[in-house]
């Protein structure tokens, strides 16, 4: 279905090999808008020519800083604008005679302010870029991070390319939804912030995601959809060759409200776009942690369960196991008892006081039994799936005290930091082999609290080393209970539609 | 109400001068069990003899094992019993030898296996003990936490005394209770895990709660219910005069299966149970996370909201608003718009583009100008409450790669962990001013992902800070916007009850 072959008209867009910042900050300003900062920070200057523009300043960085964008030295393919919207105008004209290919407005305080004059401003500037070839991002956005041609919108996104491929109407939803899934361990092909999408917007990005051969699981922020028919017919193309998750903002009264004064959107029935979703064979996601939840998910054999039989293996103690069992069961997930055959052969391990070995598994096996016990779990009949929490052996959390606050370095000791290193190494390790070996998804949980302070700054480590290994891993059992079964009700959909459906699930 | 010149009968359990840890444990054991460890780490012994006994040992960490519990030099007020099942009798007819006035079941394997002959003996064993006047915490249970006491179950609980009083029916619970609220800030007063609740359970230490002058706010996990009758009158007495929040574990099918094997607790009807917390004024919560924002909401100015309507601020864009409003709306909450004469007063501040100071107010305002903005936005008519994230200023995270997982020390430069601390006492400061000066119950929020890498380890020391102040922070909008809906909706139902209410609300 992919053409990796051909180029998509804006594979360019994409991969531009000279960028100008004009109107470009001092590099003090490390909030948003510091373009020029994090395309150094990505070194961009290694791939490609890098201008910052500015008539204030002839130097920045130690780097010459041009007066316009006319006086830079090269073609210059990629323009990312920082000036007031009244000197748009004319940077526009700049663009035209300088022939970029594709100009990106952080410039805000167009059609989205309400004010009409200002709407016709945005409509004629873009009207003089299409005019002239050149594609335009925005305004009122953060535009583009590509990993691959070391783009970048905000400080901190990873330099390390993956398969995920974001579109966002808002910029800081983009840096939450990035931010928020690199502790998670994904990574990202493209994404893109495209504000009030004058231009470009939902429908280009979502037929760009559905041909390009990197982008393995699409996710959208939307506000407000523009071209109804256009969007409907992309999302249908793109759902059709991978799973596109979909959080839609101003769903409320007050959020729409909200939407209509940052880009301009009119919200639309929700129920329309909702059941076009369904119709599209997308997913939604109702709030920012399900969607982090669900593109972990469809990036991991999370997307591989096929039935509602969780076994829950942890030695998280009992009342853990009942509140676990209880957010389950909500989920219309079920928690099977185990056969009386593998009952037995578990108790030949595990003493019966303080333990249970039906299901949940409230148990610690001796460590030479571990791996035994978990193949038994897992291909026990009925059991779709494992939810397992990383096992023992994590460093003691020392006490908070108010001079010694939580949370902080010396909540694990400095010595204890290497063994958790390797503990959390280890239970990647043993969660992906489990999966593997036996062919049921494994479903990583970090449990809260106790753990989390054990574990300290493990955690990340080993949530990033066990999705390297396809295994999702989640906040909590509630949160990944909801994920699985946000997941099920998806493929029920998607089964009902047309047979158009290719992507492997 | 509270009494505070006459002794309870239960205070002598919570204040022993004198423990035996009977069928002590190695001190390599840092799991759940590790009794002596954690009273060597609370210094026990500094107020008190700490007198381990084990038939197996002489010494034990430089000190003198007992060979038994009659061995041991002096009276010993409380003994915490790790010794199997089968050794318990025996044990029993020691601590009525050596006067003992309590003792703490660790000890797992009566009735909760549904054994009857095991259920006799755990009968036959607390009649004999109740005879002689000792009270039995258990068995299947952790015991006590009394800061003041220096007495704690598991590694890593603070020192620090607080206002919190925990019962739970379950040790890992009650583990996940205290660690989860700690980084929030809470400190306890006491905590008991009671397990199966052979002789003192629920309706008993709902009783000491209501009347111990420490406790302010009271928290328990329950499986089953024992004594109905008993439980409601106390449950009664308690939420009259102090607010009280109950996790129920077991509410599923699947979840009541689970606590049967674990506590030996039947579920009873779920709808009855409801109906009596409800009666009698007591809060429910219904998962782990909404536990922990509950009791910060009851301890701090949380609980003193008194409408619906929210004042969102924060710079933290457009998106990001847009999805707030929707979790306030989609909780009954409102987003009030702003009176002309303070937008007006705002625009003299805040530039139009890419910002709105409607309400979300969506703005970075200059540092000079931050405090009469919020004061503004906090006395707006309509305004109940201002939600508000920590503001800018934070050092920037660095990128992560392969070889620098995030979540990891170097996810925050070492240079900028001491700028990020004082940002962290300055936002925790200005919270509480705002709250004092305006008399408007301000509610912080962790925003999530970027935010918290940028924050890295000060978040913990923010929280703590701003809890001390009497400001609650919560992970998220739609987290803090469920607290305060619950929040007002038990102040609604408590207002239709009999006008035995006391609590100050």
């Amino acid at each position: 279905m992919t053409s990796e072959a051909t180029e998509h008209p804006l594979d360019p867009v994409f991969h531009p090999r000279a960028v100008a910042v004009v109107g470009v900050r001092s590099t003090a300003n490390t909030g948003m808008g510091s373009f020029y900062d994090s395309l150094l920070e990505t070194d961009f200057p290694a791939i490609g020519g890098l201008y910052p523009v500015n008539p204030k300043m002839t130097e920045i960085n130690g780097a010459t800083c041009y007066p316009s964008l006319l006086d830079t030295p090269d073609p210059v393919d990629h323009v990312i604008s920082q000036v007031p919207a009244a000197a748009v105008p004319e940077l526009v004209d700049q663009c035209v005679a300088k022939k970029v290919r594709s100009i990106h407005f952080f410039t805000a305080g167009f059609s989205e302010t309400g004010n009409a004059d200002m709407a016709d401003v945005e409509r004629a500037m873009i009207d003089k870029l299409r005019a002239a070839g050149i594609r335009a991002i925005g305004p009122n956005c953060m535009g583009l991070y590509v990993p691959q041609s070391r783009l970048a919108f905000m400080n901190g996104f990873p330099t390390e390319s993956g398969d995920v491929f974001l579109l966002s109407q808002s910029g800081a939803n983009a840096g939450e939804i990035v931010h928020g899934l690199v502790t998670r361990g994904v990574r990202f092909s493209k994404a893109v912030s495209y504000g009030n999408g004058a231009d470009l917007r939902a429908h280009d990005f979502l037929d760009y995601a559905a041909s390009d051969p990197q982008s393995k699981v699409v996710v959208a922020y939307i506000e407000g959809v523009q071209d109804g028919r256009a969007f409907f017919e992309a999302l249908k193309r793109c759902a059709r060759v991978k799973p596109v998750i979909i959080l839609k903002g101003g769903r409320t009264q007050s959020g729409s409200q909200a939407a209509h004064s940052h880009t301009g959107s009119l919200a639309g029935s929700i129920e329309i776009f909702d059941a076009a979703c369904r119709q599209a064979g997308a997913m939604r996601a109702e709030t920012m942690d399900e969607l982090h939840d669900l593109v972990v998910a469809a990036a991991t054999n999370t997307r591989l369960v096929t039935g509602r039989g969780v076994a829950l293996f942890g030695g998280g103690g009992g009342g853990f196991a009942v509140l676990s069992a209880d957010a389950i069961d909500r989920e219309g997930l079920t928690v099977p008892k185990m056969p009386q055959s593998a009952i037995d052969q578990m108790r030949e391990y595990i003493p019966v006081a303080g333990s249970s070995v039906n299901n949940p598994i409230d148990a610690f096996p001796p460590e030479e039994h571990l791996e035994d016990m978990l193949r038994l779990v897992a291909t026990a009949q009925g059991i779709d799936m494992v939810f397992m929490s990383p096992l023992t052996g994590w460093p003691r959390p020392t006490p908070a005290t108010a001079s010694n606050p939580t949370d902080k370095d010396s909540d694990v000791d400095k010595d204890a930091t290497e063994r958790a290193t390797g503990i959390a190494a280890k239970a990647a390790q043993q969660m992906a082999s489990l999966q593997t070996d036996t062919g049921t998804p494994v479903i990583g949980i970090l449990r809260s609290s106790r753990m989390a302070r054990m574990m300290g700054q493990s955690r990340g480590a080993m949530t990033e080393a066990a999705y390297k290994e396809g295994v999702g891993v989640y906040p909590s059992v509630a949160r990944a209970a909801r994920t699985v079964a946000q997941m099920l009700d998806w493929k029920d959909y998607r089964r009902g539609l047309p047979d158009i459906f290719k992507v492997r699930l």
